[in-house]
């Protein structure tokens, strides 16, 4: 169909891949994703980065690839000036380099699940906003943690269910305290904050329920109870979830 | 091309169809819709039905639909008994006409957002897996909550801020409990209830930074403050949110 190659529009579009299977992404973002010539995405030095690696074989040969990378290799503290200033830099030094290109190519930013749910685009997204005169556009994804919870086979909510999302990376007392103020709970950056959040299911009452998926809808997906999961080595992108089990009308059985 | 028409599989499978733009539908839900011989949608009686819009123009010609009409044209209070045992023998009634069509025919339930996120179809399924003998297939889609935070053109949570999701059909008190114990907030199900999360809101500080969307990512959609909006007239499918404002690198600016 060669009529339906069109130029694309100047500017950067950030788009959500969704949870991991690339059948979930949007029908917008697939087609933004093969017919990207400049595609950017943020990954860890040395690895292949989740998002580039969920495009894999959808990329149109020739296409233009902008690794950008961390600029620590190994983790500081999240609060401490130097890390703050050393992202702070990155960022800048990206969004000027995005910008100078946009001027007259379409750059497609690929990011893992939604992009405005804890991703980091949206550092770039602020920065372009307040500094860049470039098109900026942002396409939603299925968040990691919706292919998660469908990972397990059951709903995550029910009637009237409070959902909290939270970090991993919150101190316990923290965790407890949003724990015990919703039914259905997602616990997002786990990694080795995982002894910290089972002491925080534990004195909730909630430690029983809970699971670990890791990869959801992905051909390495992997679904565990919490309490089957033995030691304490997990990756950053896996997730906790508890169920929520509100009123439904299952109750004139 | 007549070589990619294949019979679907028989069974039922739900699809989620994300938050209003059809673009935003993921690919397989895409192509399970478009190549769908027979759909089923809840719908309140005398109304379209919000997922049968969203297919608008998707439906190959010859399609056969099921609507599935809730019970009651006006509402009743959710815990009387009449309401659970009105609802539950609809869902008994449709598990049983789903099973009988899948048996020899895939059936597509058509579902708004994603279904295992509040959605009508985990009565079915959950009634389905246990007394069907037929494939039962549930597709993720992009949960209309992320359609309207898009809506805003603002990220919905930074750094740790925890994201709590809660319906507003919930007393004042529990409201203003959740709250308290979230930095970004999602309000589904506002419609009558809106004065009470107006209240809530305004008891826990966060009704200046209130925003009430409806028909986020749709040629109708609506962006407002909350505090501008006049009036307690309002949809049942609006949601009110309140971005998280957390940890960020731009403290380095």
């Amino acid at each position: 169909m060669p009529n339906s190659v069109v130029t694309p529009a100047a500017g950067v579009v950030c788009v959500g891949l969704g949870p991991g299977d690339p059948e979930l992404m949007s029908v917008k973002a697939d087609r933004l994703v093969r017919g990207a010539r400049h595609v950017a995405f943020f990954r860890k030095k040395g690895r292949p980065g989740k998002a580039r690696q969920l495009v894999d074989g959808l990329l149109a040969p020739g296409t233009a690839e902008y690794p950008m990378e961390y600029p620590m290799t190994t983790e500081m503290p999240v609060d401490s000036p130097d890390y703050v200033a050393q992202l702070a830099a990155f960022y800048d030094d990206w969004c000027a380099r995005l910008e100078t290109l946009a001027r007259t190519e379409q750059v497609v930013v690929l990011c893992e699940g939604d992009p405005f749910l804890y991703g980091s685009f949206m550092h770039l997204y602020t920065r372009l906003r307040e500094r860049a005169a470039v098109r900026l556009e942002v396409v939603p994804g299925i968040p990691g943690m919706v292919g998660c919870w469908h990972a397990t086979g059951e709903p995550i909510t029910w009637g009237d269910d409070v959902l909290s999302v939270m970090t991993g990376t919150l101190p316990e007392d923290e965790l407890v305290r949003r724990m015990q103020s919703a039914e259905a709970l997602v616990v997002m950056k786990v990694g080795r904050n995982l002894p910290r959040i089972r002491r925080a299911l534990e004195r909730t009452g909630r430690l029983d329920a809970a699971w670990l998926v890791q990869n959801g809808t992905t051909a390495q997906q992997q679904v565990a109870r919490l309490t089957e999961v033995e030691g304490d080595a997990c990756p950053y992108f896996a997730i906790v979830l508890v169920h929520g089990q509100g009123r439904r009308p299952e109750a004139a059985w």
